[in-house]
């Protein structure tokens, strides 16, 4: 392949490329709220095609369609590429600029970014891979690998129906050598990260009612008068949620939820002491607008407690009146809306059955339990094909690199490393953007201070392809 | 004053006077979002010159305006007839028919009732009032004392500025011997209630948040991986409330606040006791759509429970993502909104005190406590001729009725009965509706199974005017 001439491909057709993404993160597609979802995957579909896919299909689920593109470059290997095409909603946020304009905004050092819902996760990273495919196409090349393509729409939901999927074209899915998931994973100082893995997940509701409580009001929120004699939801709720965490709200007291610091195994140990050594957590603090971490944790210590600790989070709390003002109501119900983060060893069921005991235990049994998402986490080994690709890729940039056992983050990749596919699967790729799930998302297009931009990107994907043909020839 | 022509007025003009009641509700006056609140105000100004006032001003204040008419009847005596125009929001409730519709609606075994946002608090017992003055004027009568009317529009927000209009016009407001603020006090099963007084209120939010903790994320609402090594403001609010009372809920563990059940005072001994030989709690939970009382209590010990102690109630609590399904966010900050209602002997400036200091004391001075609403509990005596008044209208209209020592809600009925003006206060009258502060409100307009209509809450006004003239006579 004739890696200069695609490479001049993709800086002449810069704004094309930048157009592209922009017009993905202008067609909405929150999937928690169903919006714009058959809208989207039409226009996922569409942009396979004209990327080179030589068939592309929406496959009907049980919930949001998956797309699925194959593109046959006559190679001796392929690679699955996983992408997501929903995102989170925008509801509660104060944007900059409207989340789905795509406004493209002057950020110094790095020139033009793009902010939007989706802007980093990952409407950008899917446009730049697209992309990438119709500047090779353009060169009069085929890509150096076989693609299999599966973007799906329920990412942002724990990938419900994902399962379903890998099942019923496990035959035709397990030719894939490994799984790659394009990102952008270089951080606000160019510092760029491989992650082997994902934490698992489990994202839940509480819901203390009158109704299954049998005290309080039943059907509605009534006078707050009557709290003299009447009991309150609210208050249930609040007491059930105090009880599984330290007054830190860091400390889990859910018996079986929290196995602790559970100590990392010993390869992870080696890149965790290595990590130490590179991480920077001034970038966590600017990313995130905090200025402390838990316990004021440094260091090593920090990095541990981030990648080898349960969490238990509150999303979202409400119940009552929540307009301006004053509103006397005793409100006749109240939710929480939680995540648990599961570290490796922990399952998915596990984590449940210690939650509802937990309840259960403290006399709370009456307080609904309704799972959303449920996955577990997953592992790829550094010394794998794919994981070395990129590795590759990033020397090759002569751009500074971070290893990470795992991401604090979920991916479904269990699906792809677990059986029956048990493949590698790792994420990727030069680039920056940030604010994922939060207002002013992000991507960078122009690049500088050590971020690569978008043509950048699109090289590094390039060149992940090109280094696993490399590596794993069969 | 020839009482069978007003009364025949009144029966024939009940259509003219079930619109006047839907055109108040039908405008919306939602104090809380300031939404149809000048509307409003012009509307009551011209009721009132409707009904006969020779003066009606819309007074300013620094919130909402004060509309406040005259009606000189040439009468030895002047009630001073207290009402608001403003609502609750009916932001987070379900309605079976549209809040500001004023819908009609057949209900056995009462006949037609309108359901609306105002219906029972306070806009049906307001046109109620206004109808009969009119009747009264039609009759060619005068009415049997003189009135001066102050409607405020910031009732249902703790009355803010009602004390400068109180202040200010005081020596006009002298001028009247007592205080009526007229009701629709028939329960669910005709019980007619007298409230001899009212509970004070505090309203406040108390928002947890990481710019003030400095802890957890500062800005914005942040990706959940984030828990593991980033605090929660969320859990920090939970922690906070729960320290303030039992698991119960309803035992308040903060130091100065609960002064446990108080002993009500010898006179309100004796009502109670009376008052337990006719009160009937399935009235309670029939209106409230509840099974069981706090600590399953019953009769006196119910009632002592209801009427004596102190209450510390989550109205709303809101932080974090709300919507539908997913939303992986750590939240940078979560609100509740609380209301304490106040027995005898507590004030505003020490329950407020008791709540800082608790924060204080529980390492949570970080959390913004902002008041809203302030005002002390108000008492009148049974001897007093207003009181009288208004049980000589229930005994003549051969209706079972209740002496409360004080209603579990509040009204800012401190300021008529405090200094400088130290008027006694009632509210009453014959009628009946219910949920206030919840979906379908709705007051009762035709009669039936022991509660009566509007033709009866009308004349029930006028008898209490009348019967004040006899017994105030000077």
């Amino acid at each position: 392949m004739d890696l200069p001439s695609v490479g001049s491909i993709i800086e002449k057709s810069s704004d094309d490329h930048i157009e592209r993404i922009r017009r993905l993160i202008r067609q909405p597609s929150v999937s928690a709220e169903g919006r714009g979802i058959r809208e989207m995957a039409a226009l996922v579909g569409s942009e396979m095609e004209a990327a080179g896919c030589s068939s592309t299909e929406v496959v009907e689920t049980k919930g949001h369609p998956i797309v699925f593109g194959r593109l046959d470059a006559g190679a001796r290997n392929t690679l699955l590429i996983y992408m997501m095409y929903d995102t989170q909603p925008v509801e509660g946020e104060v944007w900059s600029s409207p989340p789905f304009e795509a406004a493209l905004v002057e950020r110094a050092p790095w020139g033009r970014i793009v902010v939007g819902r989706g802007a980093i996760n990952t409407k950008g990273p899917m446009g730049a891979f697209f992309s990438m495919l119709h500047a090779v196409r353009e060169a009069g090349e085929r890509p150096p690998v076989n693609l299999l393509i599966v973007a799906e729409g329920e990412e942002e939901l724990g990938s419900p129906h994902l399962p379903d999927f890998v099942r019923a074209r496990a035959d035709e899915l397990r030719a894939a050598d490994a799984v790659f998931y394009p990102g952008a994973a270089q951080d606000v100082k160019g510092h760029v990260k491989l992650f082997l893995g994902n934490k698992g997940i489990v994202y839940l509701e509480l819901e203390a009612s009158g109704a299954s409580w049998g005290r309080g009001p039943l059907e509605f929120d009534i006078h707050s008068a009557n709290k003299a004699w009447i009991d309150s939801p609210a208050w249930r709720l609040v007491h059930a949620l105090a009880s599984m965490t330290g007054t830190d709200g860091n400390t889990i007291r859910v018996e079986g939820l929290d196995a602790g610091l559970q100590p990392p195994s010993e390869d992870d140990a080696q890149l965790v002491a290595y990590l130490a050594t590179t991480f920077d957590p001034d970038v966590i603090r600017q990313q995130n607008r905090v200025e402390r971490f838990i316990d004021d944790l440094e260091g090593e210590a920090l990095l541990r407690r981030f990648l080898f600790s349960t969490t238990l989070n509150i999303d979202g709390i409400f119940g009552g009146y929540m307009g301006e003002g004053t509103k006397t109501v005793l409100p006749h119900r109240a939710t929480a809306k939680m995540d648990i983060r599961l570290v490796p060893e922990q399952t998915p069921e596990g984590v449940v059955r210690a939650l509802r005991a937990h309840l259960e235990r403290h006399g709370f049994s009456d307080i609904a339990v309704r799972i959303h998402d449920a996955y577990p986490w997953s592992k790829t080994s550094l010394g794998s094909p794919i994981a070395q690709a990129v590795l590759d890729a990033y020397r090759a940039a002569g751009v500074p690199h971070e290893i990470w056992p795992h991401a604090g983050g979920s991916l479904p990749m269990y699906l792809f490393t677990g059986p029956p596919l048990s493949k590698a699967a790792v994420s990727g790729g030069l680039g920056h953007g940030a604010r994922a799930h939060a207002p002013d998302e992000y991507m960078v297009l122009d690049g500088g201070g050590g971020v690569a931009g978008l043509v950048g990107q699109e090289l590094s994907y390039l060149s992940v392809l090109a280094n696993f043909a490399a590596r794993a020839g069969k």
